[in-house]
């Protein structure tokens, strides 16, 4: 492949409406039944024979209801609520497909690290190392609300918190066990060899793990890591330990120096800048013409729900939207909360007074990212621009319309870039880590915290 | 089917040495292959051409540390550590089967109603009404000091903290959203009526979920719900939650007592007893002879360990059965902890004066439950006999030798039982709620307090 390869990953969530809401009323939408398996198969199988490197299945675990401050527009157009748990599906689409990736968003704040290890190392066993896992800290005040904390723990704390969680569990993957622990010797009598199992003696200010790992160590030992979160302490915490980073953002423009200050700050801290991979969000609509897909595209917008996109964007950024009603320009409004969210569409177009119902008309069915529209050599030329201009390393498609956009994207934009020599024609490597990095690298590169911890074995 | 019908569960737990410790050194052994989903998806699908009603996954979420204050002859015999998560196993065997049902053990301790409720409502969703839950509070100090508890919470609270969690989940599977709740009406735009869903509003002692269900109701709703323990709490706790029963009892008469006890009380408050089904614990050893199959008992026996056994039995009961080395009558050490560890075994014969290696002898490949050895007509009657005296509704089905054991009981032993019309042929119902009680019973009957909670619904 002479050009740089373009990694392709799937952006789904095991709900009804993900980010193209409204359009599960269209006529040939499937988007409904996300509660069955057969779904999520034909899914994944379809992803692995466009030769993806992944499934990223995204969660959230509270409901959405900072618009109006109800679940009124929430429950109505199926706005990630309900959803169920993505964790629970890995095995399954892991034993439908042989070499598909898998990442899965999971919050640290709602988990223990002693129990998460063993299940991550569960899914890296069961997968034979796919598994990547999305870090979160969780921003949902109705999770926080629902899961035993009686008040949110404010942004940064959760990211000292992250941190803490990070060290315990890089302990319990990477230096509890040695890779000869198991000697499985029958004539000796010998399953595991004690002296080569370390408690990890984690006691800090959150998390007490006196103990050695329940598992054994897995292919992956550590799973590929994923971040998404693009504040300061996210974009620091993504520069130590994320090996790829998912970004939602409607420009290439507006992407590169976020890229280059995450890349920056990786390489002062002694990583490798390309070791870090970035993943842009994108909905792509294509057909055999550029007039077919555009005509395609209008038809998706008119299904698209002002209130509905306006109830997930007033969750992502807990900030409710609805104060002036649908048609007022949002300058008006004096909020920081308005004014940061504002902000995104006013560098997208500083021209327009942005109206609550023309940022919903905005985000269409990528809900943040852009949408490439047309015959596969547009799409895939516009693929080509945005990674170059953006400096990032490939795409996160979303799925407006399940069981449809990806076999559409897989017939026809895959086997164009296959030409270019941008998408691979067979995988390379068997775990989602080589994938990132390179046939052989199954285990997290030097600099990186998980390498480290390794240094600990007995 | 002219007699009662043999409920036929499987038990294993993801880990080399669940119960038949030590066997794992046999040379035709494949139980170090648990890591691998293969391992697994061969053995659901030999469990449903057997008819199985289900397969029980146990789990222990901390390291048997008990015997001798440590952890090295749970590691040498492989004693349930490494162990794996046994929900993440699930939708893979759902996907791999399509009658078999699933029961799956996860502590009330260590997790959230909130979160926990969408785990088990995902599975049933994607297995489409197959899942059960087997209840239990976590005995492991183990356990509890790497998941964030500095010490172990009292057994009894432990079961006040269940009670309080099981009125959380009911609410959140029977009542939060109505049936019909779901209106996915593409013309009027409404996928969830806002109306039909409920906030479950629980503010209690341990717990605080103001919010609705984060799933929609599956075809079960409340999982199919396992007990096995027999504690005075553990039995009040069943007789008033349990829809199946795990028993792990050597004698049918010793059995007995214990399930007319827990009916009893179930009868008492107003639950149908015949709607609590017990499962009693058995390993079988079939052969086409009844000399062979002793020959082959013979031979397992040959490789248990008895330090591993005693490891598991130390860390199950929370006592060390190290302190008298292997061969002391344990009658001589006065701690109410052995005393009521060696009652089990008085009873089984009580002339005898048990030392810790005769223990280990008798748990043999069993571990606690009896062992039927013989062609497949003499292990039938003994199923039949033990059932009939015990007054149990069927067997948890041991696997010693994995990939083995439960291919020879489904050749030999199941073809048996079938003529004899104590095993049915063919599945009826699809749900493993149907499989306890009848086509149709797909949701809990009436009496029990899961379907109490549905008469919230909005």
């Amino acid at each position: 492949m002479s050009e740089k390869r373009m990694r392709l990953f799937a952006l789904k969530q095991s709900t009804v409406g993900h980010t193209a809401i409204g359009l599960w009323r269209h006529p040939r939408s499937q988007a409904a039944e996300y509660r069955s398996l057969d779904y999520w198969v034909q899914t994944a199988r379809t992803l692995e024979q466009g030769c993806f490197d992944g499934l990223f299945i995204a969660d959230a675990l509270g409901v959405l209801d900072v618009y109006g401050g109800s679940t009124e527009q929430t429950l109505r157009h199926g706005v990630q609520t309900p959803t169920d748990d993505p964790l629970l599906l890995i095995s399954a689409l892991a034993g439908a497909t042989s070499r598909l990736g898998f990442a899965v968003t999971v919050s640290t704040t709602y988990e223990q690290p002693y129990s998460f290890a063993r299940k991550m190392t569960t899914l890296d066993h069961l997968s034979n190392g796919r598994i990547g896992w999305n870090i979160v800290t969780s921003a949902l005040d109705s999770a926080a609300r629902n899961l035993g904390l009686t008040t949110q723990i404010p942004h940064d704390e959760r990211y000292v918190m992250a941190e803490e969680f990070m060290s315990v569990v890089y302990q319990l993957w990477e230096s509890s066990w040695r890779d000869d622990a198991v000697v499985n010797d029958r004539a000796a009598g010998v399953f595991v060899d004690p002296s080569r199992v370390r408690p990890v003696g984690h006691s800090g200010k959150y998390y007490r793990v006196p103990d050695m790992a329940l598992s054994e160590p897995s292919v992956q030992r550590t799973p590929a890591l994923f971040q998404a979160g693009t504040s300061t302490a996210g974009r620091a915490f993504a520069a130590r330990h994320a090996e790829g980073i998912f970004l939602a953002v409607p420009k290439a423009s507006m992407a590169r120096p976020l890229v280059a200050d995450i890349r920056a700050q990786a390489a002062a801290r002694g990583r490798s800048p390309d070791d870090l991979k970035f993943i842009a969000m994108l909905a792509v609509v294509v057909a055999p013409t550029d007039a077919e897909a555009r005509a395609k595209h209008e038809e998706y917008l008119d299904y698209i729900s002002p209130e509905g996109h306006l109830a997930r964007h007033s969750a992502l950024f807990q900030v409710d939207l609805s104060v002036a009603g649908l048609d007022t320009p949002l300058e008006f409004i004096e909020t920081d909360g308005i004014r940061s969210t504002l902000d995104v569409f006013t560098r997208l177009d500083p021209t327009r007074r942005w109206t609550p119902r023309q940022m919903a008309q905005s985000l269409g069915i990528a809900a943040g990212g852009p949408t490439f529209v047309g015959s596969p050599a547009t799409v895939a030329d516009q693929m080509e621009q945005w990674m170059a201009e953006a400096d990032v390393d490939g795409f996160n498609i979303l799925d407006p319309m399940p069981l449809l956009s990806y076999p559409e994207f897989v017939k026809w934009v895959v086997p164009e870039l296959q030409r270019r020599g941008r998408v691979w024609r067979a995988y390379r490597g068997n775990t989602l880590r080589e994938y990132l990095y390179e046939p052989g690298t199954r285990r997290a590169p030097r600099g990186h915290p998980a390498e480290e911890a390794r240094r600990l074995q007995p």
